[in-house]
């Protein structure tokens, strides 16, 4: 898969060669990103990201995952539900709930969707589904997961502000409420 | 506050004419954002988002919000639970939960945040807090959102393939997983 990942990444710079000057005459960088995921008979299943320069990188157990596109508001409910332990379904799940979060908070990003999910050593596309707004499963976790959701938000408590504010600092100057005042020193300790 | 907010913007035009070349010259664009809100007495309260140009937008019933910075990951959960039915702690615990997302997602952001939340008629800052990586609140808030949706995630039923693939397809050519394949056509009838 290795070396199917560096034939790929050629033909990214063949593209470029033959239409990047183009390209650029009207505008417009030359951009591709592309998931590659697949297994060799006798070998393990492996998944790589490339990126316009025909580079990549590949999953592993502290990076289990690779979107493309319009990928971050998608990303936090993943980063919540998906460690390596998680099933295939329940990946397949997770997916199509961060599609859901994505759906909603970019109109430019619709349905259908094509959802392909490998299982190792099959060595063929077991389960696949193309998912358009009549897909019954589809309806079920767009409407489910957000009414659960604003159950759960309800019931987590209101702020106490006094408690809140429990690091007394005066307000001397306008802040823009919300946005994070410092650079994270030890990422570590904060996730 | 329409005439603060065409001040503030006359300001940023400021200093894109003192600062724009300069920072051109270093290959970085000149680059700006802003939320102002606030209120005079006498008249309502009222939120505006400043661009880089000067120019602004107003929040309405339709566009309740305005986020600056790192956005993305932590706009899904602002829009499945906050309308204008919110109230402010509501609001001020969905903004948490909102950056929560963006903590986890992105390790670039960080704490502190500096949480203002402006009751309209008070003319005066009456809840305010720095919240940093001791904040009980916070901590409630990471701890249990993370928790609670992972409990909600488990209990959504797992895919059955046969049922998510009821349009039946054949898989001609090589499709790259949970990407869009479509162009949302009418976005109505998807939110």
């Amino acid at each position: 898969m290795f070396e199917v990942a560096r034939v790929l990444g050629e033909v990214i710079r063949d593209v470029h060669k033959s239409d990047g000057e183009a390209l650029a005459q009207f505008g417009i960088d030359f951009n591709c990103s592309m998931i590659l995921g697949g297994q060799i008979r006798g070998e393990g299943c492996r998944l790589f990201q490339l990126y316009s320069a025909g580079n990549f990188i590949e999953a592993t157990e502290e990076n289990l995952y690779f979107q493309i596109g319009e990928a971050k508001y998608g990303k936090p409910i993943i980063d919540r539900v998906v460690s390596p332990e998680t099933s295939l379904d329940e990946a397949s799940k997770a997916a199509l709930i961060s599609m859901d979060s994505t759906l909603r908070s970019n109109l430019s990003v619709g349905l259908p969707l094509d959802l392909l999910c490998y299982e190792a050593d099959a060595l063929k596309v077991t389960r696949f589904a193309n998912i358009d707004n009549k897909n019954a499963y589809m309806s079920l976790i767009r409407n489910t997961w957000g009414a659960r959701l604003q159950q759960v938000f309800s019931e987590l408590p209101d702020p106490d502000w006094k408690d809140l504010a429990e690091n007394k600092k005066t307000v001397n100057s306008v802040r823009i409420a919300l946005t994070t005042t410092g650079e994270k020193k030890d990422a570590g300790s904060q996730t």
